[in-house]
């Protein structure tokens, strides 16, 4: 499956070659494919330079741990995500240091992962994050600290066969990427 | 100046060349550059593909624009975004299309800019973005509808002469770049 962006300016072939499918190779990444996507996260800028950007990993070949973290997802998700050789969930630093709060929390996670993608990208991989997960029982089960929120669940692996999906996910698989055009996303500044 | 992340694995070019300069060149950008900009934002993904990302764009080409732009930065920041020949400020629409609160409005324009970072690296250009300007007075001087909030402003250009800002500001120009460490961001997940 190529889903190239049908892009009216050439952009970078790392972005236009981005999107998120749901068929993953059972392949696992090398802890050093995850330490890149990590590294690259880390990289990103962010308000104050807080770097609120936290994760958990969980890789198919340590399944107990796999296992728990794919329990999370929602059902729907569940069908194909849990098939994901890597599993992360992203997770906002609420506050800064100073205690006040991170207006940029969740924004900035946002850019950790768009550079995230951007590396996946440029190693063969494939990423699809997901809003469907437990986010109360994620707490719990990560045992993450006040002030801390769970964002997004994501799936990372190689790209697989859409063959394999179930009929329903199949053709949602192979639908054409779709995008606003741009003069809805560019406002314009009124005469003053 | 070359402000290569000094990474611990090797990340994409894209990635570890990005940085955010206070020194910009006179040099304008042309609408090719700035489309090229918008196009990669708009192919970020996002939640259910709500695509809340929106832009007001000011170029110093159209100086009357540009000023009042500018006029919305933090005196800290005018001091050296103002001279930015191109100016940015991006927008997250909070609801979806059914009036639903959209929890990752903004962690969504984060991924859009995720993807217009690497695109104006990937075309030679430099963004830093800023969350130090007046929110209340761009809801005003750009018109913003009900749901939508101000987010962030942007500076863009051609890399400039850190000989010609302010001492104080040459100064941090030239600190190296930090991050926190990894095993810092990726938090363990305890034992059941």
């Amino acid at each position: 499956v190529e889903k190239l962006a049908r892009t009216k300016v050439a952009i970078d072939p790392l972005l236009a070659r981005r999107w998120s499918p749901r068929a993953f190779s059972s392949r696992q990444p090398g802890a050093d494919h995850v330490d890149s996507l990590l590294e690259a996260a880390r990289w990103a800028p962010s308000c104050f330079n807080a770097q609120p950007w936290r994760f958990v990993v969980a890789r198919a070949d340590e399944p107990e741990r796999h296992a728990r973290v794919a329990s999370l997802l929602s059902d729907k998700n569940r069908r194909w995500a849990a098939a994901a050789p890597v599993l992360m969930v992203t997770i906002a630093r609420r506050d800064f240091d100073n205690g006040k709060p991170n207006a940029y929390a969740w924004h900035d996670v946002g850019l950790a992962m768009g550079n995230l993608l951007t590396q996946a990208t440029s190693l063969g991989l494939v990423v699809h994050q997901m809003a469907g997960f437990d986010k109360d029982r994620a707490r719990v089960e990560l045992a993450l600290p006040d002030g801390y929120d769970p964002v997004a669940m994501v799936a990372i692996g190689f790209p697989g066969d859409p063959a394999e999906l179930p009929d329903d996910l199949r053709e949602r698989e192979a639908a054409p990427r779709v995008r606003k055009p741009l003069d809805e996303l560019v406002l314009r500044v009124p005469s003053p």
